[in-house]
């Protein structure tokens, strides 16, 4: 499948890589080509800065929002939530219409300092904004809830845990689905939370993700539903 | 020990039962007593009218909110949340001071129907609220994530799941978990968060639990944190 990956960060590195292996046709998606490998900085997490990673890389095509998403059947959204409107706009409504966007992105504002708070929450989320900026697009949103390393790898945890979707569109919720299980989701821990609206939900776990992460020392972690015993 | 429990609800109605059971000497608080128990109908779960349940439950005693602070060592507020602030302004800072406040309250608003959204989240809580009006109360919230049926008994769900803490207080906190205990939770369940600010993480857990509420058809189900495999 033709995949466009929109971010450049560790998320959206991580994700293209995963696709790469699983044989998509991969292209990560930026607002300025040149600015972004001129880039030698790590990030704070000590990942490679876009430029070096990319070198290693060289399955991944690169190239503008524009032209990523031109040749795409599905956008997958890994840019900083500020960042996501911009460079939806930048990738043109004409590139967008009739695409799956699969939104993983979450609306965190740092510009308080820590914790970081929610620039959209409660009575709105940023899935919707997308959906209703960009009606002609199928917004899915998942895997917004656990660090990229549980993203690709469900397996890294002990026992069964939870990935959420949230989207209006059944057939786009499907292809995520199948995208979601090559990545190696059993489809029983992949709970479909309703219509777009739901996304206020999910996006609303970044304030404990960020203080679990904190309390556990450790973002390899996932959200698990308990249910009641059997019988 | 003397327990005061705000709220005359489903849930005020369970959390009593279960210390009561436990043998703990409680009194439920509600603003007024003749109003509270002139009440007949069901709430829209089916749990009997007020004045009904108590007649079947003797033991737990029941008076003004002012009355039912002043002789508690606790205070578990299980008020709705837009009840929480006016019910603590009726039972008087003089019974408040120095009292232990588990808030299991979440501040939903039901005004604009279905789904319900909070009142205060993002960069406040209900907690910090309750915490800055009165300093001199030991706010600890918890059990908020969860139906009352599994705050009294975590045994009801299959496997190892969480109930979060919050709070400034660590005598406070050692205090609650030891009650949290003595209703079934594992210690190793229990989820300290860090300070009262953490609960802005629960508080805003309250959107996706309504959503999965919809989804699996069932409030018997709670949050767990799955982590990575040991070794």
């Amino acid at each position: 499948m033709n995949i466009a990956v929109f971010g450049t960060g560790a998320v959206g590195q991580i994700i293209s890589e995963k696709l790469v292996e699983l044989g998509h046709t991969v292209v990560i998606g930026t607002r300025n080509v040149a600015d972004t490998l001129a880039r030698t900085k790590p990030d704070g997490f000590g990942r490679p800065a876009f430029g070096e990673w990319h070198k290693t890389h060289p399955a991944v095509r690169f190239d503008t929002y524009d032209k990523a998403a031109a040749s795409a059947t599905i956008i997958i959204n890994a840019t900083n939530g500020s960042g996501t409107l911009p460079a939806l706009a930048q990738a043109h409504p004409k590139n967008l219409a009739g695409k799956i966007l699969l939104d993983i992105s979450n609306p965190l504002d740092h510009s308080q300092g820590f914790p970081p708070t929610l620039f959209v929450s409660n009575t709105d989320s940023l899935a919707e904004q997308i959906q209703r900026t960009y009606p002609d697009l199928k917004v899915v949103k998942s895997l917004n809830t656990m660090t990229a390393f549980v993203m690709v790898n469900p397996a890294l945890l002990a026992g069964h845990h939870h990935v959420f979707m949230s989207g209006n569109d059944p057939a786009a919720k499907a292809s995520v689905k199948e995208l979601l299980s090559s990545f190696g989701w059993p489809l029983q821990d992949i709970i479909d939370l309703g219509d777009i609206t739901t996304a206020r939900g999910t996006e609303q776990l970044l304030p404990i993700w960020i203080r679990l992460w904190g309390a556990l020392k450790t973002p390899i972690f996932n959200f698990s539903i308990a249910l009641g015993k059997a019988g």
